[in-house]
């Protein structure tokens, strides 16, 4: 039995999911990977908030340094979420020789080349499943059992809150601001839902998605982005007696051997595998010259969805750690 | 740049489409893998057939020993279909040290113990990604990506000719036997269509998922198997009347702590993500303990398809191969 020591950065909603993902599954990780892994310090502010995990007082630490300076410690798994500090954070853990998981879309889309290489440089391995679609296994797809296929086309939806608020106004007519403000009171939509509704939280899991499947870095920014804010009742209604449905659609294809993309409201015929993906779930729709088509379909957020993208990426890591010693 | 030689085991239409997949995507291949794949031998009888492939005739042995004692091969690729003697054969492989990848659903389920041991016991890798679903990446999720969960349930669509044949009934009207003649005369039903029909295909399709899922071994022999060919079209009318429509399921769940397996022709709602499930597409539903609902959707079978999880099999084992001569 190895044991492998982990230090969590943030124990926020999805800080908790992953915790929780580990504690009511250990068991069977430790029976399946034979691998004890244990998180020993957690980097967390609010100590004292009521969470549905057991937690005790010394795995806290206010200070970074005593999981990146901790030798015992050799995967670091960020979840505080945001750019900065994350990015930076993941960086030291990395120079100190740790290997980085993370769930955190923004920091690895704006800085994918600076964390990628300097994993790359220490020897350390840096994985993010959980960055896009959540629980919903595509990134390690494309890059393992797909690795043999030329892309033609991703397309994605890939944000629950902005699909909770097409498929109701969808299916009960309801306008876009009513919907919003239920989404909010039930925990889907944040209080600030710019990212979300605008589609920037789409285009950094786009950024993503094309770099590990076209092999192409397009900074977020440089995403053309429009969101659902402008949509209408009556656009519904109009794109529904054409036969279609308006969904926010990520998408990136190859034409005349360029890589097009953008992310913005799309038609899609109703008998298209993306048109039927409802309220908060996602799903990616992949063309390999292979493949062919497939599509991915799971929860795209959540704190238990994302912990357990989180704690795969952990147990890949720690599989390796444990053949390299042995 | 890495060399890593392989040996191909038989060059039918799965074959002459791995063949395929990695001559059509080489240049991609080798840039983003850092690896030059030969396919160095291929032992197959018949070396005069029409293929889209380049196939020197010096390639070609009709000894299987040519293969397995050849040191400069690392990695042997199983596509004679069929238990015997592919099983033999992955087993002198693994002894003579190199790593096997198959697509052989028989042979794997039949053998799941006795593969899995030898490899194991001769620290050679091996994978059987295409067994599954075609090119469907289900299994390397199972066991990577969603390794963090305990599995409550999975339902899946295995089989293309199955589900083309209740998808014409259904949506045709046609009857079961003009159906099959047309499915034959496409290719998508063999002359002789029993391990299809009969669910024999898929029950060691389930075989395979459960041992990887639940990590139980149940032989196909032992799952209660039931096929389509008692499928009538008044019984398809009257599901339809209840909102339903009738699937061929492989279904595996746990209930009351122990685990409940069957492949027998289900009414699913038409809300049900399988039902959306049409002719010859595959699609599995898996529900994790922290990931919830997830769902795989794609190309069950043909030569492309097959051969993109097969080749995604072999890159995954020479990306290792190469980590450790470093």
């Amino acid at each position: 039995m190895k044991t492998v020591n982990i230090g969590l950065l943030g124990l926020g909603n999805i800080g908790t999911g992953t915790y929780k993902t580990l504690e009511m599954n250990r068991e069977q990780i430790t029976a399946s990977s034979g691998i004890d892994l244990r998180i020993t310090r957690i980097l967390e502010k609010d100590t004292e908030r009521e969470r549905d995990i057991t937690v005790s007082p010394d795995q806290f630490t206010q200070n970074p340094d005593d999981i990146f300076k901790d030798p015992s410690i050799q995967i670091v798994i960020e979840l505080l979420g945001g750019i900065e500090p994350a990015t930076s954070f993941m960086l030291e853990a990395m120079r100190n020789g740790k290997s980085v998981v993370t769930a955190n879309k923004a920091a690895v889309a704006a800085n994918y080349h600076a964390l990628t290489e300097t994993a790359a440089k220490n020897h350390v391995q840096f994985r993010f499943e959980a960055s896009v679609g959540g629980g919903i296994p595509i990134l390690n797809a494309l890059t393992t059992v797909l690795q043999a296929n030329r892309f033609e086309e991703i397309l994605g939806i890939l944000n629950g809150t902005t699909n909770y608020i097409l498929t109701q106004m969808t299916e009960n007519g309801l306008a876009y601001g009513d919907v919003l403000k239920v989404a909010q009171e039930k925990g889907f939509a944040e209080a600030d839902p710019t990212a979300d509704v605008e589609g920037y939280d789409v285009a950094n899991k786009l950024t993503i998605l094309m770099a590990l499947a076209f092999n192409h870095y397009v900074a977020p920014a440089d995403i053309p982005t429009k969101g659902i804010t402008d949509i209408t009742l009556d656009q519904i209604k109009e794109a529904d007696s054409r036969g279609n449905k308006i969904k926010l659609i990520a998408s990136a294809k190859i034409e005349d051997g360029r890589l097009i993309y953008s992310v913005k409201p799309v038609e899609l015929p109703k008998t298209h595998p993306l048109a039927g993906v409802s309220n908060e779930f996602n799903a990616i729709f992949v063309r390999g010259n292979a493949v062919d088509e497939l599509m991915f379909y799971g929860k795209g957020a959540g704190p238990l969805p994302t912990g357990s993208a989180v704690m795969g990426d952990v147990l890949e890591i720690a599989k390796s750690l444990d053949t390299r010693k042995e």
